[in-house]
């Protein structure tokens, strides 16, 4: 348990590499999660090639945990399992977007138990969220077939910094008793209050040169028009990949 | 590591409740999980009263599960953070479909952090993936206003079953090394084969009348027609809660 409370998320490594017994435990740990009807909707590309590693960075916006020693790619994958259901006189029914929502989920709930089993080893993790801005990109870099569509990338290896603890909302910001109930004017005041107090929110203010920290995510880190533009490629790609017949 | 590793899931639960401090904890290690630019884009919803339980029951197919005394509703939410956005003179610009796969990973790395931590204090859980079919109801049942959509539930108690570790695919079934591997005929034989022997797949190709074990999933547990009728409503759940602007 002192595992998920001492989380915090890693950009440098050290060049040391990650012995093969201890990636395969991550696997392994990644691999007893939950998933949806015992399908295993998902696949893991592990890459620690470092000629592939260059070229999946651009993927990442080159920022400096996508040159962390090893990357593991999650994917939503109906494509393993729809092959066994042809090779099985079985008319598989994958091609929507159900099934990659099953996939998705399958995926991330073995990469949430690869991190735990990677960080329980002495490794420093960090999520790329860009592989769904790339997803386009990736799909060609790693060969994914019909049918697979990466969701997230995780990169791991020995930390090279120790970062502090971040910030989280208080939990009641987040957690609803029995039913949701709507936020009030001064309940998202009080929620957001520490967080805006932070020197860190003070540092982002002045670096991006904002009044205030939620203008830092709505005009430079995730501003509606880049959210607009990759939705569209994204359900593109879906298409593109047999989601959406 | 050992949680990871002894997970099974778990359909039948004492009466016993399960403590407020105990609940607490499984919900602040929720909140310890990664999540994209810190924007934490879920909410946990946590029911336990009986009487909504009982309502909720249907959603879930009223499976013996669904009547677990703790159930955490996880959905991606954009909701309490535009509100905060347009607070602080902010335009926020996450009614898209790209602000819906951030949420949904937020909430489902949440939900295994949730879940691991809910087993190492001696509770078992199940996910219900029954949730993203009856998103619609879900919704009205817990209130969950626009920018709010339900992607998984988990649900907890002290167990009263003790089942054994379910099968998985050999890790080189799941597991690409570098790139993606396309599946031979003969790979998929191989990768199925030990899944195929067991004990379980004999009883239920006897139990559903079918020849191959893929038939039982194609034609009875997730059949096309069905895929396809939930993957409609659901784009049209997401256009209604406001992420296909």
């Amino acid at each position: 348990m002192e595992t998920i409370f001492n989380h915090r998320s890693i950009r440098q490594f050290k060049k040391k590499t990650v012995e093969e017994d201890v990636i395969s435990f991550i696997l392994e740990a990644g691999m007893r999660a939950s998933n949806t009807g015992n399908m295993q909707a998902y696949s893991i590309i592990c890459t620690t090639d470092e000629a592939l590693i260059e070229e999946l960075a651009p993927c990442h916006f080159n920022q400096p945990a996508a040159k962390a020693p090893v990357q593991l790619t999650f994917c939503a994958d109906f494509n393993r399992f729809s092959k066994w259901c042809r090779q099985r006189n079985a008319e598989p029914g994958y091609g929507n977007f159900l099934s990659f929502l099953v996939g998705m989920t399958d995926a991330l709930l073995a990469a949430q138990n690869c991190c735990i089993a990677a960080e329980e080893k002495g490794l420093g993790i960090c999520y790329l969220g860009t592989t769904l801005y790339k997803a386009e990109d990736i799909i060609n870099i790693l060969n994914l077939p019909q049918g697979v569509v990466p969701v997230v990338t995780v990169v791991m290896g020995y930390p090279d910094e120790n970062p502090e603890l971040t910030d989280r909302l208080p939990l009641y910001g987040v957690v609803h008793h029995e039913r949701y109930h709507d936020y009030s004017e001064e309940e998202i005041d009080r929620i957001y209050a520490e967080k805006e107090a932070l020197p860190l929110t003070g540092r982002l203010l002045k670096e991006n040169g904002k009044e205030t920290l939620a203008q830092v995510f709505t005009d430079n880190r995730y501003p509606k028009i880049v959210n607009e533009s990759i939705s569209k490629a994204l359900l593109a790609i879906l298409k593109k990949q047999g989601f959406m017949e």
